[in-house]
């Protein structure tokens, strides 16, 4: 039901085309139609002889890979070797002089680009400071917003959220005092589901609201691929008296976020997944401009006083005033340039034409998967598959997490021989993301190709 | 008579050549004998022509330019571009792949130059993190090593520290709810006097130390370029029970520093000034070993997991010990790649040798200054200088901080006219930075004669 509009959109294109649905000409005739296809060619795409595991009598190495995994380190935009080289050669020719330079002055370059990073997140530029890691900026808005109370003490989370988001809560709860037996509330899907509702995240918030003090989820999760109801849970968070944060790191270029729109309090994201910035790339953090007086930092360092007069050194603060009074350590340089080469990518298009694409490419591989893999009770032998992340659309971003009714290492590593990069989690599951900004429906075509290959040669499927 | 050594070598050495201790031939008799010479060729020098403010009819713009502002920001290393671009091509070619593959897998990249960090710093690798910048990781080291108690709450700095650990300090102090008017003890110079006596540091530790907390200094002041006596410091706090801790942003690669041997507990360091890794780059951490099973980081991250189990992903921390457990977010490998290349420059030497080249270097300036600017009662409209760094080079590092007698401002212009960097301060201070893995005994006479006609130029001497 839900996917009808995808559907309807495939199989009234491979009936005007005169093919299935399934056919290798359908992905081209859509390639064709995709007004984004040429983003492509920002990017560098490995080829399959240059990925490691590549095997070449199987697959033709001068073929581009396909790249499935940008929801962990996302490609290199062409630019980027430029802008670091025009960084490297003012630092080579004018050194200290570089700080006040050039298309990018070392001294406050992050500023040159926190308005790209705020459209790919919905933000105002002066609601978002690129600084530091993730886990980092996380702790560091945290110290501010979670002030726990002997009767609003909680923090509202996934039970399954990324690690350094539990230890970071974990460890935010100790650091105030409290006991996160106690106040970390983890919320899990219902037995026999595998994703969360969105009625029972707003039931826990209103039932359990006034002991907490913090709800905390992430934009996407990251290992079912769902994506959350943000407005929904921020209004509801709102409603109860709570602060409502984020952790965008699978939705910032993934989903269309209105950070600020939806009056999130805060959210932090790191850039080397879909904002394709390198690994270990600088991160995001966002406060709403309504907090900006009011919700101070709790550490505080001398890149979060007023530029004007920062260098003055008189050790008397003139904190900036929101999100910019977090920054503690001037920004690298060598970090700023590649996040730019990549956030004018995004600048080429929009975040909700990236998004339509993301529908129907996801949409896609969904069509397709279901109609190789679905369980088929007359072939009790033939391996099918369970789609962990939701089948709506407007829950999920591009990835799909894929739970094969059979031990999936080998078939795996038959992938990869093939030239796939994708993402697995023993036992069973596939993680595995079309990136709208480069990935195309070849790239999914051939995909649903080679994971039937790899089923057979690893002997899982006859 | 501190200065004996140096002046006695410059005297003895312009006698064997019949020269006078003031020409130009004992500059270039100085670098001839230089061992350390050559590590000038692994950088890249500005060219006067490429400063922006040069003015080329007064000075030939195809000289390399005086680089006095190490203490700022260090020259680039030929080298970096090409690891750099090491590190690009595995992006572009094996992305995700890049995480394991390489001479610097990108998931534990950093812990490949731990080794050659610790040495500059005299730590071994597992008592180094390099992670985030300097500030951030003050504040991380102070989450744990400053927990005041009724009694002991203060925490002993210098007056005018670097405005961010200023901050710093005083955010720390508020966030564990002291107040830092009455926990902030911050020590001045004896009236009339411009740097602190180690004397009195120790006595006010013995005095007070039972109320301090933490003692908290720089290892070089970075304005007055005095070098701390860190082990009697870190001595003096023991005895009086106070966690002793350095921020090392002007003293790592400058002076040599034995952070183990001397048992701090604690220190963090920037790599840009004298480490040369670029603007903004990847800063360092130490906790001592004697700390690593004791004291625990107050923030966890997934990046403080022990690396064999954290990509498990079950959300139990297994906390590596000491520093490496305050590891937050994954490293960017566009900050380890140049770092590398410098801190392997370092390799090509010893902190001992630089050391002893820098001795001469500063102490060759120091006579210079002292020749031509020395306050002359017969000569009162001469501009005379004094020099506000500590005479005594065991009490400083490469750096000098000249006062003038007249105002600066226009003299300054005039030095960078003519292809000087270095650093002036309103209304009377100019920092000069001599380096010894890159600078010269001819840079430091061309200083000194740029001196004299910038003072001339702007009016100031007649
Ligand atoms: C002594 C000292 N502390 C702290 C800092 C701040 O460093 P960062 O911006 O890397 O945190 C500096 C920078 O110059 C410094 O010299
Ligand atoms: C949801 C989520 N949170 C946190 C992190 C940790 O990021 P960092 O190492 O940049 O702090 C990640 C990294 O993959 C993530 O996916």
């Amino acid at each position: 039901m839900i996917m009808e509009p995808c559907v309807a959109v495939l199989e009234r294109l491979s009936a005007d085309l005169g093919c299935s649905p399934v056919s290798r000409e359908l992905a081209a005739e859509l390639d064709r139609r995709d007004e984004l296809g040429h983003l492509r060619q920002q990017f560098f795409l490995p080829k399959v002889a240059d990925l490691p595991p590549s095997d070449l009598s199987l697959v033709d190495g001068s073929q581009e890979c396909i790249y499935f995994v940008g929801n962990s380190l996302g490609l290199q935009p062409k630019s980027t070797k430029k802008y670091l080289e025009e960084e490297l050669e003012k630092w080579a020719k004018l050194a200290i002089h570089g700080h006040t330079e050039g298309s990018r002055p070392w001294a406050w370059a992050e500023e040159t680009i926190e308005q790209l990073m705020g459209k790919v997140v919905g933000a105002k530029p002066e609601e978002v400071a690129l600084m530091n890691g993730l886990t980092v900026n996380l702790h560091l808005l945290l110290l501010s917003f979670y002030q726990p109370t002997a009767s609003r003490h909680k923090i509202l989370m996934e039970d399954k959220a990324f690690p350094s988001d539990h230890y970071a809560v974990e460890s935010q709860i100790r650091l105030k005092g409290h006991d996160p037996k106690e106040s970390m509330l983890c919320l899990s899907p219902r037995p026999g589901e595998d994703t969360l509702r969105t009625e029972d995240i707003l039931e826990v918030i209103e039932e359990q609201g006034d002991s907490i003090a913090v709800v905390m989820f992430s934009g996407v999760q990251y290992y079912t691929g769902q994506l959350f109801d943000m407005e929904a849970i921020t209004r509801a968070g709102h409603k109860e008296g709570c602060y409502v944060g984020f952790d965008c790191a699978h939705a910032a270029g993934n989903a269309e976020l209105k950070l600020h729109d939806w009056g999130v309090d805060f959210a932090c994201w790191c850039t080397y997944k879909y904002v394709n910035s390198g690994a270990g790339g600088l991160a995001g953090a966002f406060i709403h401009e309504k907090h900006a007086d009011t919700v101070r930092p709790a550490l505080l360092g001398w890149w979060g006083h007023d530029r004007k007069t920062r260098f003055q050194m008189n050790n008397v603060m003139e904190l900036q005033p929101g999100v910019h009074g977090y920054r503690l350590s001037n920004q690298p340089i060598l970090l700023v340039a590649p996040l730019q080469a990549s956030l004018e990518i995004f600048d080429m298009t929009s975040m909700s034409a990236l998004r339509c694409k993301s529908v129907l490419l996801t949409g896609y591989l969904e069509y397709l998967i279901q109609h190789y893999y679905t369980r088929d009770p007359c072939r009790p032998d033939h391996p099918h598959v369970t789609i962990l992340t939701p089948r709506d659309p407007q829950q999920r971003g591009c990835q799909l997490s894929l739970s094969f009714s059979v031990p999936i290492g080998r078939v795996f590593l038959e992938l990869e021989r093939r030239g796939v990069a994708c993402d697995m989690r023993e036992p069973s599951v596939l993680r595995v993301a079309p990136v709208p900004l480069y990935n195309s429906f070849n790239d999914v075509h051939r995909f649903v190709e080679l994971l039937g290959a790899s089923l057979i040669a690893s002997g899982s499927q006859k």
